[in-house]
């Protein structure tokens, strides 16, 4: 008998941005697969008998390989088990979902995806600015600010990115804001373009700071903090505290 | 004494996808204010003698103007009560938060933002298509088929827009996705790049039809239906049932 798989957004960190659904998953999961972000008190709604098997990546450190995640997952389907792959953030953004969606569909495993709420949102609640604004950023984008090299990737849209009636936010970014913050320039985005650096988002240590594009360029490429960030920058809302 | 607003995101419509925040918000609230999207099961949360005030917007329908929205806000909230403002979706994602907040902080009423799944993250997870893809689609954007006066607004970024390598979706966009497909044609997006239309999301009737951007400009051009719908096209999995 095969068993089913839950792929469940776990939210931006804080246990309460958990969904009901998510929840319930967790409470009747036999096996629970989850990286290091998505751990801690999260997985306490999980029973007391269930297999919690860690599997995560995590920045800077050696990570098992995703397809060796995608093999942990179907071996335990294939037991007849109920298993939950629990994702940080929602399992759609940056959650390098494809890959396993391929391995169980390979298998004819049954799945389902309970979507949740990305890190952008969780970030940009606590900072008090909307995402969208009605006259000034009627476009939001979500991008990763580091490939699988860790780069950059080769193919940014730089006309897409250097608009200053978009906001945008970088996930992975910290390492190469600097760079891209230089070509944001060139590509014609003033350097005073207002920047959000929102550090270990939903977390009691989330720390939300203000800079402009070119000062947060400056300010990360003094820093070695391996905190996990995202960057914020575009038409935010400058009548903040 | 001054009462305190929490803006809830209700998430897309299944009541499942509420965050365990926001049903314990409606639980404590003595007023909640609704949108139509939003309200349904997600109100029996409230207490049985909360007061529901519904405020909403319905494509296509006169409805109450933002700036009355905002002065019962700041009404309930000055006498004193714990106020739940339910947005549907994300708050930060084209729900006209920014209005709100500023009504809030021009009388210095204390407010909190919680956020919530956007219904992009969940009509994508019903369909099974991540947002992000590791070599395809690095770039995910959101943008609204209409600004205040009902069409597409006069200002897009048809670069950004025009981009095969992202994921684009398009909230309130069936009437204006007909003229909106030429324009991405004209600019060199391929005729036949995939999309998806999403309609009624995360409710009983929730369905997702395959299209390539031509022949989905040609069915919203035919059609008169008003069902909710969001609009998604680009890099999306093409292989799926």
């Amino acid at each position: 008998m095969t068993g089913f798989v839950s792929f469940v957004s776990s939210g931006p960190g804080d246990p309460d941005l958990l969904t009901v659904a998510a929840v319930d998953r967790l409470q009747k999961a036999e096996v629970v697969l989850f990286d290091d972000l998505s751990a801690g008190p999260i997985l306490e709604h999980a029973q007391a008998d269930a297999d919690l098997i860690g599997v995560g990546k995590r920045a800077g450190r050696a990570s098992p390989k995703q397809d060796h995640v995608s093999r942990v997952l179907v071996d335990h389907a294939k037991a007849g088990l109920r298993v939950v792959r629990l994702k940080s953030g929602d399992s759609g953004m940056f959650g390098r979902l494809e890959e396993e969606l391929t391995a169980l569909r390979a298998e004819h495993i049954p799945f389902e995806i309970i979507p949740g709420v990305t890190s952008a949102s969780a970030a940009a609640a606590t900072a008090g600015i909307p995402l969208t604004r009605r006259l000034t950023a009627r476009r939001v984008q979500f991008i990763t600010g580091a490939d699988v090299t860790g780069d950059l990737p080769p193919d940014v849209n730089m006309a897409a990115l250097a608009d200053p009636l978009a906001t945008t936010v970088v996930y992975m970014g910290k390492r190469t804001f600097p760079g891209l913050a230089m070509r944001l320039i060139e590509h014609g985005l003033p350097a005073d373009t207002p920047a959000m650096l929102a550090e270990a988002v939903s977390t009691p240590a989330e720390k939300v700071t203000r800079f402009t594009i070119q000062t947060l360029a400056a300010h990360l490429a003094d820093t070695t903090s391996s905190t996990p960030a995202l960057i914020f920058y575009g038409a935010l809302a400058d009548d903040q505290p």
